[in-house]
């Protein structure tokens, strides 16, 4: 069995760059001379499909990489099979996700990323795909799933864009923080505040933080503590992660 | 049949107000006399009830009005019976559509509301609870409730906390505009984005706007448009809502 390669983005276009340029050279080296991609776009509005798809051909196409839709194929849970990479965008996670589970491809996706056939990048609402849940997404649930179960590829959950709070907001909403804090007293399951600019990488055992801006970590019963870009957080993937207990 | 009397308020705290007290003369109004209500602090976390309760109960104290938690009484949907004034107060939508839906009392609060015998006041995720579904919140989906249904006292959605797009912000997150566009893509239903200050008053066939700032309304194929307090939106009663429609 090969390790599992994943590479978990905050954001796929940051502030001032062109799509995925922040993360070009973490790209080259995640792919390791693959030159094939799936791409699902299912985050998006069903007419926006093909557009994004093209945005993402085009940031590829520096690499020498072929970027596929997953849309424009007859079968993906088929296609999901032999691909090598399949890359999942950001959006709306409840359609993401709902659209998912119609096509029915969690399984196989689950199970050959686990098995280190297939590598996985998500983006935004991609990173929330492949928690447990989409319980810290910041997304609003337009549609509803079958269920917030979703590729469950690590074992805790991430905050993608994550922000600290405004200064000086008269604004009475919830911050950032304020929410994460909620899902913790409902769920005992770490939480990574991943900045714009940031992702993780996870290969196997070892997971790690890089890109252009520290992460906040979440956990029960603890302060929230910094991590600085190029820190190990493989202890991460020790941790259990019990959903629905109540503090 | 008498008519049904809601009361939906953006937000119960406004920045430098006491609780509520934006909204007093209003509540005054609503209440019409009456002198108790059950207050439904569901959407906080459980070892916030009697705090939040006691918070609701300090703000209607100048109105003589006694303030009972329904956590506070062995049957709720029981006491729901012979209410006169239903309070549910604000918090994560998630955790509150989620323990109605255990306190199976989502029937009969929508039953007396309709008929004219039990007034409803919301405020933030309690407005939300008063739409056909939870779908426009602005909360974090920390729990997963059976259903979106939530009460449908109205056929339209509210988003409360409305805000408007900052202005130079570097942030690649979605606007609040954004996701209520979003929401459109996948239903065809009507969306008031309620700013903080501002609420709702239904009485029977009529819906008006009041409070301290415009609301902002988005419609599928419309330009959003923008209703000052005093609006009559009576017209938003009469149009059909269709979720799950693809654009």
């Amino acid at each position: 069995m090969m390790e599992d390669n994943l590479l978990l983005l905050s954001n796929s276009k940051t502030h001032n760059m062109e799509f995925l340029e922040h993360a070009r050279e973490a790209l080259i080296d995640f792919l390791d001379g693959r030159r094939t991609i799936y791409f699902a776009p299912y985050a998006a509005a069903t007419s926006a499909y093909d557009s994004y798809t093209a945005t993402i051909q085009t940031a590829f196409k520096p690499l020498d990489v072929t970027v596929t839709g997953l849309h424009t194929v007859d079968q993906p849970a088929l296609a999901l099979r032999d691909a090598e990479v399949l890359f999942v965008g950001g959006g709306n996670s409840f359609r993401l996700l709902k659209t998912l589970q119609q096509l029915d491809v969690l399984n196989v996706v689950r199970e050959r990323v686990t098995r280190g056939e297939l590598r996985y990048i998500g983006s935004s609402a991609g990173t929330n795909m492949s928690c447990p849940s989409l319980r810290t997404t910041n997304d609003m649930p337009i549609v509803q799933p079958a269920s917030f179960a979703s590729f469950g590829l690590i074992p805790f959950q991430i905050n993608p864009h994550y922000q600290d709070p405004p200064i000086n907001s008269t604004h009475m909403g919830e911050t950032r923080e304020k929410r994460i804090l909620e899902f913790l007293e409902e769920n005992d399951v770490p939480v990574v505040g991943l900045r714009e600019g940031s992702w993780l990488r996870k290969r196997g055992a070892h997971l790690r933080l890089d890109g252009l801006t520290a992460a906040r970590i979440f956990r029960r019963h603890t302060e929230p503590q910094e991590y600085q870009p190029g820190s190990a957080l493989s202890w991460l993937l020790t941790l259990p992660a019990i959903f629905d207990q109540r503090l």
